[in-house]
């Protein structure tokens, strides 16, 4: 038997559990489930012979390090803050380890010692990061491979709902944690390249400088850019190209809707508001505009955003009951991020039959014996139900298609890894297929911003 | 002799320095002045026979201890940071204080020993903190004496350029640290309260909701929020005060102006720029730009901004000359905000003939017998020329006076102070008044946000 630890049984675990469950026979495995709730741990075995949940906080030194040792791989889904002990702990009793976060200063500062004792700590090995890493060099390699010069890079990522459960104005709901949401795009400008040109948007401005993207048999989508774009440079190996950019999707309308809310100041996570519990919806939204003896909050409001009468961003508001003077906060100290998104999870919460959906649009312009051509790869995935949700499939399925890999040494070059190297990402997107995370690629005419080559 | 050390020879300490030089002989002082720069330090004391300029590092253990050690009352004009090392040694040897800075929480944590070895930490005794804590508590306590309840306070200040030297369409040059001129504002939502009602803007907000004053004799100024209003609740005890509000002054237009660079991202100094020392004005303008082949960069800037044709916002962009392409930025890893002020110092420095001016508006609303009423208050102090400037006046001699009267034991309440107390401010308000430091007041009607007390 080969022993399997997973620390973290959120709701992003169920597909990673089931996979590793569904073979524990023909693999001989067995998986222990560790989380702070004890109830957690249980439900996702479910009476299976190769699996069992026990208690573990993490920050119980004791407790982690007794079940890092009894294992021989560890699977952190832990928020990404809280691997760096249980990444101590592997290194220290020579146990593998895999995460679907990014890779911190901290752990990549144990990648001399992960190599020296020959462990493979694989990283950024979920969706976003993971598998848009995996798609993303799976073209580009090949394109390098053909003699190709790569020029230009832009991928897109969305948490989306499905199309069938689509029933709001925003064309939105939470299908992940909805403070990441709230929050999104905010720490810094958003720094990305056009043609050779640095380009950064200011967080208040971001949420409308989107563009379009058009994916068939799905309809239009927008995406605005994510803060950092510039550190793929160095990890895809694109120092030279002229345009890169990396953004999150959304449905057409809802960044521009948002923005409402940006440029009011609803989304702030810096301070405090008194007595925030006591105040009604419509208390909330009048922090955020001037103070009027006489004007109602709905006209200062369409005053502060000029929204016009017919304006269907006036319906979106609405339709969240934001005005409502009745419906209270009801959270203590809470930030102007935390009332809002209460006031969103009103209406924004999944339903028990609502499906999610998670589309990524990747764009590969290159040149190739003189000529410039692109690739756009499209992968569109829904949840299965409220358990086996898109983001489960697409955060779990790389993850313990990853940790098999490594156990049945398959996956071996040890040190702080992620999975950028055709060894790993070949192997693993083959396996996805079969669960039908797929990607579409079609050949289009070369899309960059200056396709003639005007000298502007 | 009295022996006092000024420690930092900065453009605001020369009316400092002449004060006390002055008084010298009268008051049997020596004053010593220790700067970094020893030629600095030495050009004040021009020979006076009562003082001395000498080299003094404060980051020099020895030095500046056996410094303070000679001298028996220290006045810093460091910036703030830089106080607190120097207080700890004024404790040690048992020398009295005084700054023209808020009072870090470091200070505040010296007060217990302070106050137990019966010193005077006096500090926030220049103008904004300073001349406005010392002129609002005169009338409040005014008010108060009467048996009057206070409804609401508004105080703004402005370091502008005087009348006869406002040659430009911004009416505003520097007459101050440019920096903090270029970031003000940053660092979090501005937090007021208008009728009893907590109000917030965020700073990409911030310049488009001013509000208009008149000072008789110079005319309409705008004010934009302070950061943090809400402290002078309990410093200046207006716990039940239904509006507070603190502010900045600048010409009219000036801030609908500046917003567009806020709006842009150029003020960010949260990263650097790569290669920025080489970008010309016209490049930088272009970072926070889309890409276009062909399109102007003056063309994107209207077009981003809304800025019509005949728009007097686009005269005062061009008057800065942002969109040439030769005047190279110059700085190596400049943030957003470094650039910006380089380019506005080409425009915005002080020619050798002109003159600053600062402004300081009160409001003050009270309710007396049963009647709102309100006092408006103003202070207008130009400079003398370029070494005596309004803003070196209006920081500099409160600070000397409040130097010499706590040698005098004039001001004898130990401890860490600023200057709220009648025994405080009343003797200095009237010294300040024989060198036209005084404030015009005027009974005018209550201009509370909802004077007729309608229910909103």
């Amino acid at each position: 038997m080969r022993n399997i630890l997973i620390i973290g049984a959120g709701r992003s675990a169920t597909s990673l559990i089931k996979y590793l469950l569904d073979k524990s026979e023909a693999e001989k495995l067995f998986i222990t489930i560790g989380d702070i709730s004890i109830q957690n741990a249980q439900k996702f075995t479910d009476g299976h012979p190769n699996g069992r949940g026990i208690l573990l906080d993490v920050f119980n030194e004791v407790q982690r390090r007794e079940a890092v040792q009894q294992n021989d791989l560890v699977i952190s889904m832990l928020p990404a803050r809280f691997h760096i002990e249980v990444a101590r702990d592997c290194l220290k009793f020579g146990k593998h380890m895999v995460t679907a976060s990014y890779i911190s200063d901290e752990m990549q500062n144990l990648n001399k010692k992960v190599t020296t004792k020959g462990l493979v700590f694989m990283n950024e090995i979920g969706l976003d990061p993971g598998i848009d890493h995996m798609s993303a060099m799976h073209v580009i390699d090949r394109i390098r491979d053909k003699g190709g010069k790569m020029l230009l890079f832009e991928s897109f990522t969305g948490g989306l709902v499905a199309p069938e459960s689509d029933t709001n104005l925003w064309h939105y709901k939470f299908t992940w944690n909805p403070r990441n949401v709230v929050v999104a795009g905010q720490g810094g400008a958003a720094e990305f390249i056009q043609e050779g040109t640095y380009k950064y948007i200011p967080y208040h401005r971001l949420f409308r400088r989107t563009e379009f993207l058009d994916v068939e048999g799905y309809g239009r989508f927008e995406g605005y850019a994510n803060r950092n774009s510039l550190k793929y440079k160095s990890i895809y190996g694109l120092e030279d190209v002229l345009t890169l950019y990396r953004g999150t999707l959304r449905r057409v309308g809802f960044s521009k809707a948002w923005n409402m809310f940006v440029q009011l100041g609803m989304t702030d996570d810096g301070y405090s508001i008194p007595d925030s519990e006591k105040l009604s919806y419509r208390d909330f939204i009048n922090l955020f505009l001037p103070y009027s003896p006489t004007d109602s909050v709905e006209l200062k409001m369409r005053h502060a955003l000029k929204i016009d009468q017919d304006d269907l961003m006036w319906e979106k508001l609405l339709e969240l009951d934001i005005f409502n003077p009745e419906k209270k906060i009801g959270i203590k100290e809470a930030t102007p991020a935390k009332a809002l998104q209460r006031i969103l999870e009103d209406k924004w919460t999944l339903a028990p039959e609502d499906k999610d959906m998670i589309v990524m649009y990747h764009k590969f312009g290159y040149e190739l014996d003189g000529e410039k051509k692109q690739i756009d790869s499209t992968m569109v995935i829904k949840g299965d139900d409220q358990t086996y949700t898109a983001m489960a499939k697409t955060v779990g399925l790389p993850v313990a298609i990853a940790a098999l890999k490594i156990l049945n040494e398959e996956i071996t070059t040890p040190g702080v890894q992620l999975p950028i190297a055709k060894e790993v990402y070949e192997p693993i997107l083959k396996e996805l297929e079969s669960y039908g995370i797929t990607f579409n690629e079609k050949h289009v005419p070369y899309l960059g911003y200056n396709p003639e080559g005007v000298v502007g």
